[in-house]
């Protein structure tokens, strides 16, 4: 295994990898040594192109800390992240569609009685939420979990504002015997992903901005069904079709308000999720 | 631009970069988004793989320190670094091949005497080299400044060695009236790439070793040539035909020992180098 030139050393990587133990790792190691190589040959990567791409992937690694991820912003700003969602969530007719799960979701959010105001007394137009959890088959779910969180009108996370001392603008809910929930909050504002790092000085240099339209996101959890992560998005907020990760679907995509019967505008929203069936349920104990 | 699937976001992303205004950026970054999004979709990669490979990328960046670069040793032990040797080496007949500059060259090498010794006293079998330089047509080059670095019996390089005092088994030397160029040293001896970090991890569960064939770098240069960085490998180490890093070429491979006039075995490596002349050499002045 020598004397390689352009066109047979993929060959001979992929050669190399005929000890692999594990089967799955050497399928996934193996497209990727054939793609990356089929990649550089394509462009004809130079020397400068390679170290400036040695470089970023350096500064992009050196960025990530507890609280930063920045490959994840890479690969939802490359659009990777909501393929590798697509390919793992292919929905069947009546089953809400998913979306990324983003950097903001707390695993510890209070569960809160159904109702409740969740704005912690943060500034902003009162918005209220209505949902129903079904199965994809409509049929209503009680008991699901549904835990919720999003942004304030100046388009930041709690986890976003130091001076706050407690959560706000998140929860957890858990569905009546009808699968309802409720809750009042604070409207969100569209916002931008963090951009002050090599992500950000990407998306410049691709003539990109770096915001996402405004919604709110859901994650709901039933016994016996695939666990639903989603947004759900403002109608009318700027963004929707240049979203910066890719996140947009039209059946995600509601109003955040409506005219009460005195032709008034109310902030509200109103959903109805649909559940996938886990494929293998277990025969009841 | 919005509601995308499996199928219809890789030309979404493509369409986001309409903006950006270095055409060469564009073509590599749409080239790159399409293959990644095809070896996605190739292996069909689950949630918990991207997760480990968000890991795996972190793990890599955070390695990378000023002695230390992570992303080369995967971009090299992926074959990627000798793919982008050979696209921007295509050479003439008569010109040396060229191979990785690896991560152990020193700039700031002293110039010595042709016949120096190299060695700095550091114990092991003594080693000549006579090498002559030429340019592919076979015209000796006077005046060729040649850079020269290698590991000792133990397989470690000086800068590796944080008890020695000096630069050693590195110098610079310039070839006379004939392009020759001679010095004395030890026997190189074979070596692991740095494995003590992920991309040492990926080589383990690979199942591939971490080994280079022992060899001597060269990297040289003489006004109107393109500079040939290369390493002369010894025919009789081990790794030749499975160097970690695939940078083995038939043509850089050659005898270290020969028998003397009374049949000893002497080491010693003789080696005629070729340089590529450049594309547009300027008018004489």
């Amino acid at each position: 295994m020598r004397d390689f030139d352009e066109h047979n050393i993929t060959e001979a990587v992929v050669d190399s990898l005929a000890q692999t133990r594990d089967a799955r790792l050497k399928t996934v190691v193996t497209s990727l040594v054939r793609h990356l190589h089929d990649f550089v040959r394509d462009i004809e990567l130079s020397f400068d192109e390679w170290n400036a791409a040695i470089d970023f992937l350096t500064r992009t690694g050196q960025m990530c800390s507890d609280k930063r991820q920045e490959f994840i912003l890479l690969s939802d700003t490359l659009g990777v992240s909501m393929l590798v969602d697509a390919i793992n969530h292919r929905m069947p007719e009546g089953a809400t569609e998913t979306t990324v799960l983003g950097p903001f979701f707390v695993a510890a959010a209070p569960e809160l009685p159904l109702g409740a105001d969740i704005s912690a007394g943060i500034d902003g137009e009162k918005l209220s939420v209505n949902g129903v959890v079904c199965a994809s088959d409509g049929r209503p779910l009680a008991g699901a979990t549904v835990d919720v969180w999003h942004a304030d009108d100046d388009g930041y996370y709690d986890v976003q504002q130091a001076d706050l001392q407690s959560l706000a603008m998140r929860a957890r809910f858990r569905t009546d015997g009808d699968g309802r929930f409720a809750f009042t909050s604070i409207m969100p504002a569209f916002y931008p992903i963090p951009h002050d790092g090599p992500v950000g000085r990407m998306l410049e240099a691709l003539g990109r901005h770096p915001y996402r339209p405004a919604h709110v996101h859901f994650m709901i959890a039933a016994e016996g069904y695939e666990t639903l992560i989603t947004h759900i998005f403002d109608a009318e907020s700027p963004y929707l079709d240049s979203d910066a990760v890719f996140g947009v679907k039209n059946s995600l995509i509601a109003p955040f308000s409506c005219e009460d019967q005195s032709g008034k505008v109310q902030r509200g929203l109103t959903y109805r999720f649909g559940l996938k069936p886990l494929p293998n349920i277990k025969g009841d104990s």
